[in-house]
């Protein structure tokens, strides 16, 4: 093409020159490659090699790298005087794609980074880049890259970049970066943060979106802060149309990584009319999680009493499936209002595409599920909490998963003549409707008590100093637990910050007392059916233990002193005191024996008990005594020959 | 006395020559011991100090050693020429005490250590020695040591014998050595094993006979093998009284340790007539421990549902204190005959010694606790299974704890017409006593079930193939919740070792479906009657759950299909499955619009609800539905701009 020259540098469109190039112009070509091409840079280190062909120019000078070589780091690269971007390594390339509307905003780095595109990710990433935010994203399996890129194009061009290698999608995210993960909690966490660190840079954060364990957040936060990295543990709740339309989002963690994200979470998260986006800054370390679990086990709560609901109106009240949709649409426009109620609603009213009837009737009464519901059980144990309710939610689900054996339990009782259903009670459907109804909002109430309490336990142990009326306020919408309801528990926060338990709110307190009758007819109605209503009976004995002064706790802790002198309190004196009940006791039977030995050696022969049984034991008591030596000498002091002639006498065990 | 002697040699009796004394026999004495006694001994090693004194023979030589000073070790002991062991050092004195029995016997090494005597650590040293076992026992708080020495004497002369160092502590047990444990668990144990393995030899074996978390016996049983030493963790239970008198006992771990002690520990139990003594070899691990917590955590739902039976005795029944005494002492002579039955009972009868009336009375309704029931609440979560008596068991202790909370919501929902009882229903005592009897039984059935699900769960997790009939064996006796009842369990598990549950065992199944009515009743009085029985309805309702072929888990499951994506099976065809939910029931909602507007254009006007939100929501619906394009088009192919006019006619929220 151009004879007369004799040498050509030709810097295609994909090359970038990053030093002065003059010593590659003085190389002397000395004839050694025909089409006159530089080929070779001796000046390159390691690892980057240039090859040249005899064939294009735009070819000849080619870096190995970039998600093609791996081991090349960036700090190799960045060395190159020149880099070749080959085939679709090229970072710009889904920029250019996405066309015009990129052209204007043709962001050389994106605002924030999202790794793990199962379901969850790929819906909040595309949430995040919805609102104005240019997100790039990166998961291990590359193909739900290009799915999400594919989705990002198909929902509206929405500024979502792909990256089939970690390190370009570090590099890709503007600084200070912020990577959110919403990858599965525990090991592949780690994994991931492993990678992703390793090309990040003092300042730079991660963000664990997942449902993790607290305490693997509050390690990794430590171990980040080695590194000089930031570190938020955000729970997030609202299923896969949360992620996408808004969810409910609870960060925890470093207050100035919070920071970093804090116009995006604002924008991303569920709007409330009146009372704003569901996110707020939870507080320190483990806290986002923490309070994301509880959520959980709130939600395993609202879901048993839902289905308690629902077994009580088909078992005893004989509704069918479309009553139960009506009941439940009307359920959802008063006091109840909630999403979970809103799609059982839309659940019933589902037909079944394989066969005749309705979906719910053929689905398995067997119930999956994941790691927060039993977290919260066990933090209750561990925090002292009494969380009878979301107990008797995840019980409910490892019975429901022993299928086979409540088969076989079913078959054993029917053929002692027990039936599902125990009586064929007749009853008044609206009333029963209208009961049922109160019976699972009061039982909701005591539920709710017992995840806030949990919430507050747990920050008064860890000092996050944590705002049980602000949780309420990101509940109300975003999540599954959303409802009407969460409105009235910030109100009674607001009210009293320092409420003791949401039962003795004032307007919780009325609400319930208005209640409660229609509460207990629902509970006696089931036992007496054979319905086990697990979460609303459970509920009622946490109502009716807390707000009784006096327990039958008094006895339990009598039998502790007892057997294991663990001493007890007084109801009329402080201190603490110990009684010695088995001597008390057992010289109380002595005396009776010395009473009938009196009666006896007097010729009246009185039994204190016709079981001969009884009367060895009482021996054997005896029996036990007769080591205390100083004892029975002072109890028998005036009598011990006869004491001791007794003995002798009574039968032995 | 000899003037005509130049030397003496005087050894008095309790003079111990270790070496040749030819060396010291020819030291020149030289006239520097005026009463001709050697005086000095120079072959002795630093730490050793001899004197001499002008007066008496037998104190001329004197090591300071064996517990005076405790600096000195048994090493430099062992090489002293002679050791005089001062006062009452003297190791032999307590055997000397003990007279013609220890001189029979005259051990020179005992057979086994006891670290830890608090009061149970005390009994069961006595209990070892009773049994004719020679025990060296120590404690970090000399004084403890020489408490249970002089027990050791008051209580019949046993062989026990004290120390106040642990070196000597260990040296004084015969190979191998076998020392058990009795001190706080967690942090104190691993002190006390620091402290004695230190002295102990490869084949000497440490046992905790404490509370302990399985987890950190399995943790030390690795540490000990790394150092030779073997472990066990060896449950102990009946308290006090039983530890003194025959415990039951749940070693595991080594089972070359369990022959250590066999003899002793077959002895040392409670002896039960015509199932032995309560104690077997457990299995590996930490197994021992954790089947012991699990009876601590069948022992936490025992004293539950005695003190709900005593609640509802007393609130409903108006039954005193000596009605109580008698019942409980009349239910002790049949199917319920315990050992917590029968301390019930005399804890009635015991009158207040401060102050009027019966004492049970003055204990305040607040229930302490130790780890356990919280560890046995969390392995059940861990273990996915259902324990909801035992939860409740552990729920009502925490809500005791909550007294003065109690207090404040019994005048907030007083204040709102409600008082401690809420009616005054007339009852026929004797048969409530009946029907709360039968209550208690069948709840028992349940929270043993639920006990024994665990540890079998455990078992299978962890590979110890524990044996669930023995376990019930070894419970018969000696422990806290030695019961007659639980001589049917055995036979359960002895009729099929594989039985799923014990409800569906025939006996019990028999035994739960005569008691059923009055189980029922006495729930719903005490429901109706604002009695919380959160541990009997929590039974009930694991009862009426496991019985269930169809339980309302269908729903759980479709709801969270709903919103998770995390399918179901189906009742009628094996496979995972997964609907779409959210998009049916909206193309519902929209199928319905668009009848609503053909109707409206046709002229007629139906409105699908009177109510505005609810037409307003469906706008909602329907604008999140407008993303979908596809689908819509789909759904009003055959009417586009109908639709699209609909939506703009339609209110917007």
């Amino acid at each position: 093409m151009y004879p007369k020259l004799h040498k050509i540098l030709f810097l295609d469109d994909d090359v970038v020159v990053q030093k002065d190039l003059t010593a590659l112009w003085k190389i002397d070509m000395d004839g050694k490659n025909e089409d006159r091409t530089l080929w070779k840079l001796g000046t390159l280190p390691a690892g980057l090699t240039f090859h040249s062909t005899t064939k294009s120019l735009d070819k000849s000078w080619h870096v190995l790298g970039l998600g093609i070589n791996p081991s090349i780091s960036m700090e190799e690269i960045n060395k190159a005087a020149v880099i070749h971007f080959s085939g679709d390594m090229k970072p710009w390339l889904d920029i250019a794609i996405n066309g015009e509307r990129m052209a204007e905003q043709s962001p050389k780095l994106t605002r924030i980074g999202l790794a793990g595109l199962a379901v969850m990710g790929q819906n909040l990433a595309l949430n995040i880049a919805e609102k104005g935010f240019p997100i790039s994203v990166y998961n291990r399996t590359t193909s739900k890259v290009d799915e999400t890129i594919e989705r990002a194009k198909a929902e509206g061009n929405l500024p979502v970049f792909g990256f089939h290698d970690p390190e370009s999608f570090v590099q890709s995210i503007q600084k200070p970066r912020v990577i959110i993960m919403l990858v599965k909690a525990g090991a592949p966490v780690d994994q991931t943060i492993k990678t992703l660190s390793a090309y990040m840079e003092k300042g730079d954060c991660i963000i664990d979106g997942g449902n993790e364990w607290y305490e693997n957040t509050e390690r990794r936060e430590k171990a980040m802060a080695e590194l000089g990295l930031l570190y938020l543990g955000m729970g997030v709740s609202g299923g896969e149309e949360g992620a996408r339309n808004g969810p409910s989002m609870m960060p925890g963690g470093s207050v100035e990584a919070y920071k970093y994200i804090e116009d995006i979470v604002l924008k991303v998260a569920a709007q409330v009319p009146d009372s704003g986006p569901c996110v707020t800054y939870i507080g320190k370390g483990g806290s986002g999680n923490f309070v994301k679990m509880i959520h959980n086990g709130i939600e395993y709560g609202d879901m048993q009493l839902i289905a308690e609901a629902y077994d009580v109106l088909k078992s005893v009240g004989k509704l069918s499936n479309e009553e139960l949709k009506k009941v439940f649409s009307e359920w959802n426009k008063g006091e109840l209002q909630s999403f979970l109620i809103e799609i059982t609603a839309d659940i019933f009213g589902i037909k079944d595409d394989k066969g005749d009837g309705y979906l719910v009737d053929k689905v398995l009464d067997k119930t999956g599920m994941k790691g927060t519901g039993k977290w919260t059980v066990q933090q209750a144990a561990e925090l002292s909490i009494a969380a009878p309710t979301i107990e008797a939610s995840l019980d409910s689900r490892f019975l429901s998963g022993l299928k086979e054996e409540r088969t076989e339990a079913a078959k054993v009782f029917k053929s002692g003549g027990f039936g599902d259903i125990l009586t064929d009670q007749v009853v008044d459907k609206e009333k029963l409707i209208d009961d049922v109804r109160k019976a699972l909002y009061a039982s909701k109430i005591c539920s709710y008590a017992q995840g806030m309490n949990l919430i507050r336990a747990k920050s008064v142990e860890k000092g996050w100093d944590l705002k049980l009326g602000e949780l309420a306020r990101i509940w109300k919408g975003g999540c599954i637990i959303r409802a009407i309801f969460l409105d009235r528990i910030k109100k009674a926060y607001d009210r009293n910050p320092d409420l003791a338990n949401l039962l003795v709110d004032p307007e919780f307190a009325t609400e319930i007392i208005e209640r409660q009758s229609a509460w207990r007819r629902v509970v006696s109605l089931a036992i007496n059916a054979g319905i086990s209503t697990p979460g609303m009976s459970a509920s009622l004995a946490y109502f009716d233990t807390y707000r009784r002064g006096r327990l039958p706790a008094n006895l339990v802790q009598a039998q502790r002193d007892y057997f294991g002198a663990h001493t007890y309190e007084r109801v009329d004196m402080p201190g603490s005191f110990h009684t010695e009940w088995f001597k008390l006791a057992k010289r109380l039977i002595i005396k009776s024996c010395l009473v009938i030995y009196i009666n006896k050696v007097q010729g009246v022969d009185i039994e204190v008990s016709k079981s001969s049984v009884a009367r060895s034991k009482m021996a054997d008591d005896i029996g036990i005594l007769c080591k205390e030596v100083k004892e029975l000498k002072e109890l028998v002091q005036e009598s011990s020959k006869k004491w001791i002639d007794l003995l002798k006498n009574l039968p032995r065990a």
